[in-house]
């Protein structure tokens, strides 16, 4: 892709609403823009490494034969009366009215659809188990949103929801819904540790969350004397080494950003809502489901939040907008820039994704640009052209040397193989 | 994927409020399900077939160099008082008051947004043109929602919008998004026709209409006495060969399913929201802009209601939600069940999609549902087996044939490639 078409707007100044440095460089990169409080556009860069956390997602979803579809929006308050979530939900609960007067939920959640949907199905216990998920827009009106994607009011959630005849089943699939959000957070690059958790608003019967190590974030996780996860808890003034105040162990972690979550939701919603199937004798009997969430937009607060350094960004290989960099230095010398369009070209027919910049700026802006955005490779092309050399820089770890233009694909290759 | 964790829950009877035959087929062949009115579950069927859709959107926007992004559901209303169509638009903007009392637009358009994300960035001409899109929910407060997804209240858009310093440049982008949508719609198998339109809301200073021929639809198409399009207006009770109320010419084809638009919008955004650039001469004017729509999840409905014959759907190969669909007759013989998901396996090594019908159901249930979901190629392994042979069924041609278990994959392949 072209830099000029890109619609990649960097900022030189730290914004002064952005308090934590992912929010600074979601901002200073090009990768959102707010447009409400709590509320923001992916501009493009933002939406490519959006599409990297989907593929993996979907790609650990297939895998654990979890179905994808995809609800609405916009919830009937029949349905949120039926599980009795419209009251008690609160002021988080996001509600509009259509034109006739009738009301609706946003949804920040979709047991009460999906259970509505599979009922009609889920008649029997030949029908059992399924297990199906969406990646959508879900909505909470927080009373005050906060560091940028962390705390929005309009976000992109993964959930999943499974169904089952019997306990051991839903064991079952919760394992496998443990496992894949391992391979999930690992494969996006992270540090995060899987530990038990509250079931808030949700109840249910056996949860866990996934937490990112962070120096934000709010959660305080605690270890027990065995070294062994203990608890998290929302104690915000704790430091690593504190006792914890319900006595159950030490603070390992002072801060953790939650990433995503798995209960066992149990009979709640099928049993409200009129779930029923029948079993092997005939008789009829609640499904028992499960619930599994995960923030897709804010897995990439999460990794900015890990990966960076002072000059800006440092993407995994796994989430990086584009694999490689191109940069003429001069895009006014002709030998330059057919170089570079060469290089682009040959990088692209290799299997990379590339991004040119064909800008006509000048060389320090151009390279503090790509520091910032942070791709994993950067190749600059510019008066080293005439000896056949191209400049080679690896971003994770600094490195940079000048490489022979014949030499350029199998070395880049081998340099990219070899980057995390 | 396995019939049996794909859920996919056909229905025998045809819907009561299902009037037109691609809403009677979203539904029996499990596409998709109603939550209230004009607000629908994709099911994982029809989850396939949106991302078939939009797989094709993105590689011809890609083509004309038109990036992707993501705006919001939520839009403040102060961006929709800038562009004066909070209060123009009426009762179809759908909108909501947050916790505290601030009012939103949920987005049936994003010219607002659009304008205020670019306006920072596109300070200079030098930033110009610039192009981009997005795919989302959109929602409209249908007076009355109907026919599917031909008239829903919460519906799958792809939006674009293109920035221009020229009349001149945002003809050629005009052109380029005509182009693609050309391509589009016949990649996607539509018979369909590119026709000018009235602006509606929109407003602009010119725009084109794509229109799928049906018999259902709520737009007849008008040629003139040379034979070439002359208008299409909202008169439906016209049959083919009336001459038009109007005078323009000859009805051509009774009715038309809306597709997509494409509009020059000119100055109306830009002006009124502050949108303006610094052109060669240092003289500050607003960008020229344009905006392209498509209706992703009517395309779906414009493919069914164009191709299904009194068995269900006939889909073409570009939209299929899988490739093949493997039939062991009965999943209790274990060498049907054994050859069966060794053709499986096999087919989808060669790269194919396939859905394998593992239920433990009645041959005659197995084929009207084949039938019904319509994928392209079917394969039967029954009673043949014992004799190498399985049953080849090409949905589109109705053609059925044995074939050699050796000679299976070669032949599927030559078969597939020679569908539409």
């Amino acid at each position: 892709m072209k830099q000029t078409r890109a619609f990649i707007p960097t900022l030189k100044e730290v914004p002064g609403d952005a308090q934590i440095v992912s929010h600074q460089l979601l901002l200073r990169a090009g990768l959102i823009r707010q447009v409400a409080a709590g509320i923001y556009t992916f501009l493009p860069l933002g939406k490519r490494v959006l599409e990297k956390i989907e593929t993996i997602v979907r790609e650990e979803h297939a895998a654990i034969d979890c179905v994808e579809m995809f609800m609405p929006v916009l919830h009937p308050k029949e349905l949120w009366d039926q599980s009795g979530r419209w009251d008690v939900y609160g002021d988080e609960l996001m509600r509009m009215k259509d034109r006739h007067g009738r009301d609706f939920a946003m949804g920040p959640t979709h047991e009460e659809v999906v259970t509505t949907v599979a009922k009609e199905y889920l008649n029997s216990y030949k029908k059992l188990p399924l297990s199906v998920y969406q990646i959508q827009t879900k909505f909470r009106d927080e009373q005050r949103p906060r560091f940028g994607l962390m705390r929005g009011r309009e976000f992109i959630m993964k959930d999943a929801y499974s169904f089952h005849a019997t306990d051991e089943c839903l064991d079952e699939a919760y394992n496998g819904f443990v496992k894949a959000y391992n391979n999930i957070y690992a494969r996006c690059g992270l540090d995060f540790r899987m530990i038990e958790a509250d079931n808030g608003q949700m109840g249910g019967s056996g949860s866990a969350e996934f937490m990112a190590i962070a120096d934000v974030g709010e959660d305080t996780i605690v270890y027990n004397e065995e070294g062994t996860f203990a608890s998290n808890i929302e104690v915000h003034d704790l430091q690593v080494g504190d006792p914890s105040p319900d006595g159950v162990g030490v603070v390992k972690h002072a801060k953790g950003i939650e990433l995503g979550h798995v209960f066992k939701l149990g009979t709640k919603y099928s049993e409200s809502m009129g779930g029923f199937f029948l079993d092997e004798n005939g008789e009829q009997k609640p499904y028992i489901m499960g619930c599994y969430g995960i923030g897709v937009s804010r897995i990439m607060m999460a990794a900015l939040e890990q990966r960076n350094d002072e000059n800006g960004i440092v993407w995994s290989k796994s989430l990086a907008p584009f694999d490689l960099h191109v940069i003429p230095v001069d895009v006014n010398n002709t030998e330059q820039l057919a170089a570079a369009e060469q290089v682009y070209a040959d990088m692209k027919a290799a299997g990379f994704d590339v991004l040119i910049d064909d800008r006509d700026e000048r060389a320090g802006v151009k390279f503090k640009d790509a520091d910032l955005i942070g791709l994993p490779i950067r190749l600059t092309i510019g008066k080293g052209i005439t000896e056949g050399m191209v400049e080679f820089k690896n971003r994770q770890t600094g490195e940079s040397q000048d490489v022979a233009l014949a030499d350029l694909k199998d070395f880049v290759q081998a340099q990219y193989d070899a980057l995390t």
